[in-house]
């Protein structure tokens, strides 16, 4: 154990996720060194000397200590919004009203191919920033409204200059195949076609850390995700999946069937597919969000994923449609109210679980070796996280052992 | 018309929401002069010299005004939370169980009891921080977690404090007909002819700017109601009411028989008492936030609102119990998710009517002569305010023509 750190932070309590329920550690100790976790336990334990170098202690003046969250389901990069869409659909227009006026998806792929690289990023720095003001530490953003080589990889770039601009870790996911571009249109096999020539070359840039798709009536077909499966798989690329959301066509068994990362939405997973799930290690990711914008009745197993013990994690699933969610602590209130998740569950699913959904085994946690990430929060208790809507709870957000945003 | 200012804001758009729909200015202006505004308009219908005080003019760089929010319900000042009990809800315990470990609304009123006006006020004052820097200019926050005469006393001197400290203006109610404190308990008549023998006491302090109570089965009874309204028309004190929230005791029409501000909940309020407010000019407040923490499903009557034109406001009901939501656009969201009022329904809601609902006639739009309370949103339109769940959208908060918060 070394007895030199960068910082040391003190008084407050660690909610670690280490073992069970939040592993939690009142009148806690951490202590980091060159970005990583050095100390984590009880400040009585610490070495006797430890304190003596004033210059690192940090005084928290109590609160609470999580590992920094991770939102594993974001489609935050985009141009526009859709919250003329919203209105109109409030005031009574049908979707086919909306769509005949140009709305819907494709509003947001016309948005997204008009801007040019700085303009998205702009666009989607606040985003970002809102993100990481509630806590969140590691984001996953997908590409998905470019549809075409060359904005795609826009979208990508722009996803990983994200992460540049805030001194966070983004993971990026190519998600060509999200829907059907105007110029395929009658051709969704062409597209697929193209969606798989186009990934090793984006993977050849370093823009691609997995690869998605979304598989439902609306989006492509079983067959078709299989297609781009296997040709990440050829790549030695992670696969994940929008699957089973508005109907079951058994895409979280197929994305097990790939040992895929993640199975995301998943309301009408069936009962094999969550035992297919188990046994791969595919984590289910839950996004209330979709579900509350939406007003979807019909909830994720979620017994089931107990009693088969799959991981499920919590993400915002930020996007301009379905889900303009800006906060990952109100994704896990969502998660709570609406799937009835316990506290701990949506913690532990916006951590530890999360970081399994996105193959990252050096975060979630609080713990000697792993990433000093991490928050600290103005609660007496860690459910609060769950408990109050809105709010600014976050007072510090730590990334690699340094403190990021808040320049306001 | 002056052409001298305090300030004048230049380069955004305003939500007047005077007049119809948004009352949207493209390009506008506002002037303000001794916190009362001087000039809402275009800014091509300024004075010529109007732009020449160049130490008065800020440029907002684009971005929306709209007039300061108004959250016209509130339980904010309060001693603990009620996360643990959430907490223990979502592991499956029941009411019962809750109730006899203590929790509850009796356990709130253990912890303001036990609480000093000092700590009463740290505790409070985050909340109203937040509440302020997502738009609120205006709170109303009501006593009734105090239920004797003293600490009713000091929940409303807590709430007076709250608003000198903000520099935000504060309007009191006096709710000691919340629940019945364990010392009453049988005696419901008898806490009652407590709760009106307190009120001209606490008026003459100047603590009392309107008289709520709460008629439910588990509150109070209308004729208990009506003796506590008929101790404020005493003391001219103007009336509202919990009403209707879980089962339809008559509130709303009671209410409106008194002339009240306005009823609220109103989930259970039937066609003849939605008439009955629209005579009397009561406003139905609406608290999407305590119907979905209570994951209701008895939507209040919109469209009778509407068809009979009463005014619909949306107020947070920030609370330890049923509604622990910090934030009024996050109000007004779900007030369109779950209630499907239009954003501008939802909007008025916090302004026009809110302010309405508690018989103020000096602000709640963008008009000359009206005080200067705005807020500068960073949104392309006003629907944003409803669409983004979470996020960090006010720029600034002026109150008064001064700015306020975000002092971090
Ligand atoms: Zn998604
Ligand atoms: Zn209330």
């Amino acid at each position: 154990m070394s007895t030199t750190w960068d910082g040391l932070l003190l008084n407050a309590s660690l909610a670690t996720l280490d073992g069970d329920g939040y592993g939690a550690i009142e009148d806690g100790a951490l202590g980091w060194k060159d970005g990583v976790l050095t100390f984590v336990g009880p400040r009585a334990a610490l070495p006797g000397d430890a304190e003596a170098r004033t210059d690192a202690v940090i005084d928290a003046g109590g609160g609470w200590i999580t590992p920094g969250l991770i939102d594993c389901h974001t489609h935050l990069v985009f141009a526009g919004d859709r919250a003329h869409e919203f209105e109109r659909r409030l005031e009574g227009a049908s979707y086919e009203d909306i769509a005949r006026a140009g709305g819907g998806i494709v509003s947001t792929v016309r948005a997204v191919r008009a801007a040019d690289e700085d303009t998205l990023l702009a666009e989607s720095l606040p985003r970002a920033r809102a993100l990481l003001r509630d806590g969140a530490t590691t984001l996953e953003i997908k590409s998905g409204y470019g549809l075409d080589f060359d904005n795609e990889r826009k979208m990508l770039r722009v996803a990983r200059r994200v992460g540049e601009a805030l001194g966070i870790d983004v993971r990026t996911t190519y998600l060509g195949a999200h829907a059907l571009p105007p110029e395929f249109s009658g051709r969704a096999d062409d597209y697929i076609d193209a969606v798989v020539d186009w990934l090793p070359r984006l993977r050849a840039e370093g823009l691609v850390d997995a690869v998605d798709a979304f598989c439902e009536r609306i989006g492509f077909t079983p067959e078709q995700t299989r297609r781009v499966f296997e040709a990440a798989r050829a790549l030695d690329l992670p696969v994940k999946l929008h699957a089973d959301q508005l109907s079951d066509l058994g895409g979280a068994a197929l994305t097990a069937g790939f040992g895929g990362l993640s199975a995301d939405h998943v309301e009408y997973t069936d009962d094999a597919a969550v035992r297919a799930m188990a046994a791969a290690g595919t984590v289910a990711v839950l996004l209330p969000g979709a579900f509350h914008c939406l007003r979807e009745t019909q909830r994720p197993p979620i017994e089931a994923f107990r009693a088969h013990g799959v991981a499920m994690a919590v993400a915002t699933d930020c996007n301009p449609g379905t889900a303009p969610l800006l906060s990952l602590p109100l994704a896990m209130s969502l998660a709570c109210t609406h799937f009835r998740l316990t506290p701990e569950e949506a913690l532990r699913g916006a951590t530890v679980h999360a970081a399994r959904a996105l193959g990252l085994h050096d975060r979630g946690r609080l713990r000697a070796g792993l990433r000093a990430d991490f928050v600290h929060w103005a609660i007496r208790r860690p459910a609060e996280l769950c408990y109050w809507l809105g709010g600014d709870l976050a007072r510090s957000v730590f990334v690699a052992g340094y403190p990021v945003g808040r320049q306001d």
